[in-house]
């Protein structure tokens, strides 16, 4: 169900946000507000595993599943955020994100995988697994952000 | 998989969050920024619903399957951010929320059953259904705004 939906929702992204748009009354700011929360949430569930990867808290396995699933939904949530309709409002996006439109939508496909792969290790509680998906992840916030967000 | 969870997020957090705390190293403003963040995605999400039910926007069963899932599980998010520490930063929480515990938790409880109820209508593209449980997840968020959230 959930991997139906998920596919559900990137055929939607893939329709180019067009029947998004048509309910997209929100203004800059409130995309700008919404985008900076999912990154806020990512942070949140990604954080610990991260901890826990590198031992500096013990592993649980239980919290890394329910993080990762979380994790999963999130790496839905910001793209649309990062409507054209923003690009003058303050932000620490670069002018970029908005025109290097295929370069960017590879930069979220390539998370989204990278979060559905941590999701499916650690809800199969495999230790090994998550060890092994969790770098993706982690490259996939840091390359985005080295190239798409000021310093 | 997705029921079995989000019972296995309800379960931690009925342990009184021992685990989580263990875990839980953010600094009291950085819980009250993400507490927010996941506030600020719930509205995200529920208000296009919620603008297909009265009818400014035509219904989209995808979207509304999409989004009900996106809201289900941003109703586990919040919570652990109105940890004790939190009691002295700047925000809309009345001292309340922190003393309320039981009525707190009945609350919460109520509200994740009712995104989980409008989540599996939308999933299975009942209107009929999406529209009978839309009701009480609006409820479920004013009815703790006013409790809990100063004007």
């Amino acid at each position: 169900m959930r991997t139906k939906l998920l596919t559900a929702a990137l055929a939607l992204a893939a329709l180019g946000g067009a029947s998004l748009e048509a309910l997209a009354q929100a203004k800059p700011d409130v995309l700008v507000k919404q985008r900076q929360a999912a990154m806020t949430l990512q942070a949140k569930y990604l954080g610990p595993i991260g901890a826990m990867i590198k031992g500096t808290v013990p592993y649980n396995a239980d919290i890394v599943s329910r993080n990762a699933t979380y994790l999963e939904a999130l790496s839905q949530m910001p793209w649309d955020g990062f409507h054209p309709s923003t690009q003058s409002e303050k932000s620490k996006a670069k002018p970029s994100i908005y025109t290097d439109g295929p370069k960017v939508q590879a930069a979220i496909d390539s998370f989204q995988a990278a979060t559905a792969k941590l999701g499916a290790a650690a809800r199969a509680k495999d230790e090994a697994g998550v060890r092994a998906a969790f770098g993706a992840v982690a490259k996939g916030c840091g390359g985005c952000h080295d190239a798409y967000r000021e310093k």
